[in-house]
C-alpha cells in the first residue's frame, strides 16, 4: 500500500503485561520520528476508539513515553471487549471507521493478542471494502506465549522470570518449615496453554529445588496420580512444591478448578467454589495425603511484576512495537511483527511478520515431547526455550519512600468530532 | 556473667523472611572473629536441638556464610515447635541441656519471635537453677513487626517493601482493566497485627493509587461498612483495589475469613472454607456490590521475596545478630537485641537490649490513632514510620539462566553424642 498522509492511532487491548507499555513506547517514538502525523492513542483500546475517547500520545511529552519502556500495566489503558465477525459485528467496524475518519486516522497499532489481531483483521478488510485508506499492523503481546507463528511473546519472558522467582522463593519457604508446612502450591495463569507453569520449572535446578511438580493444561490431570506424585515426592525429600495451571483439566475436559463438589461430595466442598485451582489441590493434599499444605495464588499480580521484569522482554516488546511502524511507514499492511529465534545459544533473535488472520485462527500450545513422561515437569528443551527470554533485569526507579515510580499519563482527551455512541 | 569457655549456636524458628539468615549471618560472622569456641546450628530450631541435628556453621566457608546476606527463607532451617512453661514442658528443656553440655555449648543465640524468647528465657532460667553455664541472647525476627520493646521488627521492612509494590503493580493492572474487572482484593499475611497490610497504604501516593481501601485486624471489621466503602471508591474512581489483612475480625473478634457461611448462608459458600479473607471479600463485592472482582494472596511468597528486599531491613537484621554476640561475648545474657529509632528523617536507628521476659509476655499493635477515622486506610504518622524501613534494595546475585541465585548450605550434621530422642 502507498504510504497515506494522516495521522497515526495506537491501543492496548486484553491483559496487562510487565512489557506492553515497551511496545507502545517503541511505537510512538518511531511513529514521532517518521513523522506519521499525529500520533493518537486510545483509551481503554478498541472502547476507547468506539467511544471517541482518545488522546494525544505525542503531547505526553518524550520523558514520559521513555518511562512507558520501564512502566507495567497498560498505561492507555486496556479493555476485554471481544468484537465478533464483520457480519454479527458490521456496526461496531463502521464506527471504528467513524471516528478514525473524524481525526483522520490512516495508521493503526493494535497491541495484543488472538482476538485483538482478528479485530485488527477484520476492520483492515472492512476498510479495503469501503475503500477508507488505513494501514494496520498488529504487534503480539501476551504472557500467554500462545500466539501462533512468532517463535515468543513480549511479556511471557517477564512472567517467567518472576514466577520462577517467586516458586524458588516460595519454595525455599516450604524447605524451611517442613516439619510443619509440608506441601505447597502456587497457581499460575494459563487457562489453555502450560507456558507460564512451565517456566517455573527452570528454578527446578536440582533435585531438592522447587517446584517439584509442574502440572500444565497440555496433560489430561488425574488426581489419583497427582496424590502418589506428591507421596512419591515426600519420601524422596521430605517436602514437595507443586506449581499447576489454573487451565488443568481431567481427560474429558472439565477444570480441575471446577470438581471441588465431584470430588470431594458436598458435605467437604459445598456448592459454590471459592479461589482456585490451587485451593482445590491444597485440600485434595490435605485430605488424601495427610500433609499441610499452603497455597500461593499470585493472580494478576504475576503479569504486571515491573520490579523483576525481564529486560531481554522488554527491549523485546520496545522493538516490535517499533518495527510495527517502520513497516507501515514503508506501505506494509495486515501483518502482525513476529520474533524469529536465531539461536538460542547464544541467544539471537530478529523479526518477522504474519498475516493478521493467519494469527487470530491459531494458538500455540507447549508441546507434548517438552513435557517428561510423567507429565509432571519440563524437560531440557523447554529450559533451553524458556531461559533466554528470562535473561536480564529492567531498571526500575525508585522513589524517596524505597517503591518503584511508575509513569501515569496525563490522557487529555481530545474533543469528539462524531454523535455520541454508547458502547 | 562471666564469659564461659565453650562452643556457640545459632538457630531459627519461626515463619522465614526476606532476611533471618542475614541474622544468622551477623551471628557466625561475629561469633567466629569473637573466637567464641566452635560455631554450631540448629537444622531446624529447637526442633533440631531436641534431636541433636547440630552442624558446624563455620565450616560451611566464608562466602557461604556471606551469602547468607543475600538468601531468602531460613537457611538452617526452622519449625514451628512451642515449648510451653518449665512447669509443663520440663523434659523439653532438659534435653536442650543434655544435648548443649553434650556438645559443649555455652553460648546460645536464638533467632526469633515472641515464642522463641519465651523458649530463651526459660532456658536461661533452668540452666541458672541446674548451674550450667550458658549464655542466651534473642535476635529479634518476624515479618508481623509485632514484637514490644522494639521499634520495628527484622523482616518487616522487606515484606512492607515487597507487598507495597505489589499492591501498586496489581493495582495499575486494575487501572487498565476497570472497564471488565472492576475491584481487586490482596490479602497479606498479619493474624493479630496490621502492619503488613498498613505498610501497602504507602503506595497510595495519590488518590488514584492503590491500595483505595486498607483494613487492618485493629478495627473491627463491618461488611456493610465494607460494602458502602466499595461502593464509594467506584463513584469516586471507578474501580476499587483493597487490602485485606488475614486476621480481620468482626465486632464479636470472629475472624471474617471463617465466615462464609454464616454471611450467605450455606447455599452459597458450602460448609468448608476454601481460599482465605481475600476470597470471602472478593464474594462480597460480586455479590453485594455487582463488581467483576479478583483476589490476589501472594502467601508465603510475600515474607521471602528477596529479589525486592530491603537493604535497609537486610543491614539490621545482620547488625542485630552482630550485636548479639558482641554482647554475649561481653558477658550479657537473657536479652533480647532491640532496635531504636533515634530519627525518621534523615533515618538513624541504633541497638537497644531488653529482658527475654518482657518480649516474651507482649505484643504490639498498629496504634488505632495512625489508622485514619473510618478505619480504612493509614494515617501520614504511619507512612512516616513505614518508609525508612523499606528504603534500598539487596543486590541479588543473577544466574545464568535469569533467575536469582541463593545458597543452600551444606548442613553436614554432627555425629551425636547422646541417646536417641524423639522430638
Amino acid at each position: 500500500m502507498a504510504k497515506p498522509r494522516g495521522n497515526c492511532l495506537v491501543a492496548q487491548s486484553g491483559g496487562p503485561t510487565a512489557v506492553i507499555n515497551s511496545s507502545a513506547a517503541g511505537v510512538i517514538q518511531e511513529a514521532l520520528k517518521q513523522k506519521l502525523g499525529r500520533v493518537f492513542a486510545a483509551r481503554n483500546g478498541i472502547l476507547g476508539v468506539l467511544r471517541e475517547e482518545l488522546f494525544d500520545a505525542g503531547a505526553e511529552g518524550a520523558a514520559a513515553i521513555e518511562a512507558l519502556r520501564r512502566a507495567p500495566s497498560a498505561a492507555l489503558g486496556s479493555c476485554r471487549f471481544k468484537i465478533k465477525s464483520l457480519e454479527e459485528s458490521r456496526a461496531h467496524y463502521d464506527r471504528i471507521l467513524e471516528v478514525f475518519n473524524a481525526h483522520d486516522i490512516r495508521y493503526f497499532f493494535y497491541i495484543g493478542g488472538n482476538d485483538s489481531m482478528d479485530t485488527a483483521d477484520k476492520l483492515a478488510q472492512l476498510a479495503r471494502q469501503v475503500n477508507y485508506e488505513l494501514i494496520v499492523m498488529g504487534v503480539p503481546k501476551t504472557i500467554d506465549n500462545d500466539l501462533a507463528h512468532t517463535d515468543h511473546c513480549p511479556g511471557y519472558g517477564s512472567v517467567a522470570k518472576y514466577m520462577a522467582t517467586t516458586a524458588m522463593e516460595a519454595g525455599l519457604d516450604t524447605e524451611a518449615l517442613y516439619t510443619a508446612d509440608t506441601c505447597t502450591v502456587m497457581e499460575t495463569m494459563g487457562r489453555n496453554a502450560g507456558w507460564i507453569a512451565a517456566a517455573t520449572g527452570v528454578a527446578h535446578r536440582t533435585e531438592q529445588d522447587a517446584p517439584h511438580l509442574v502440572y500444565l493444561p497440555e496433560v489430561p490431570f488425574s488426581i489419583e496420580k497427582f496424590v502418589a506424585d506428591v507421596k512419591d515426592c515426600l519420601r524422596r525429600i521430605g517436602r514437595c512444591f507443586i506449581v499447576a495451571a489454573e487451565g488443568i483439566a481431567d481427560a474429558s475436559g472439565q477444570y480441575i478448578a471446577d470438581q471441588g463438589a465431584s470430588a470431594f461430595g458436598k458435605d467437604a466442598f459445598g456448592h459454590t467454589q471459592l479461589g482456585g485451582v490451587g485451593d482445590v489441590l491444597k485440600t485434595i493434599v490435605e485430605q488424601q495425603v495427610r500433609a499441610k499444605c499452603r497455597s500461593v495464588r499470585p493472580s494478576t499480580a504475576q503479569r504486571v511484576a515491573e520490579h523483576f521484569a525481564s529486560k531481554t522482554d522488554s527491549d523485546e516488546a520496545y522493538l516490535v512495537g517499533k518495527k510495527a511502524v517502520q513497516l507501515a511507514a514503508a506501505g506494509t499492511s495486515g501483518y502482525m511483527v513476529t520474533l524469529i529465534r536465531k539461536s538460542s545459544s547464544p541467544y539471537r533473535c530478529t523479526t518477522g511478520m504474519i498475516e493478521l488472520a493467519q494469527v487470530a485462527n491459531a494458538d500455540r500450545k507447549v508441546p507434548r515431547d517438552w513435557i517428561n513422561d510423567a507429565g509432571n515437569h519440563i524437560t531440557p528443551e523447554l529450559r533451553d526455550y524458556i531461559i533466554p527470554l528470562m535473561r536480564g533485569e529492567v531498571k526500575t526507579q525508585i522513589g524517596r519512600d524505597g517503591l518503584p515510580v511508575y509513569v501515569r499519563l496525563q490522557r487529555r482527551l481530545l474533543e469528539k468530532n462524531t454523535p455520541e455512541y454508547k458502547a
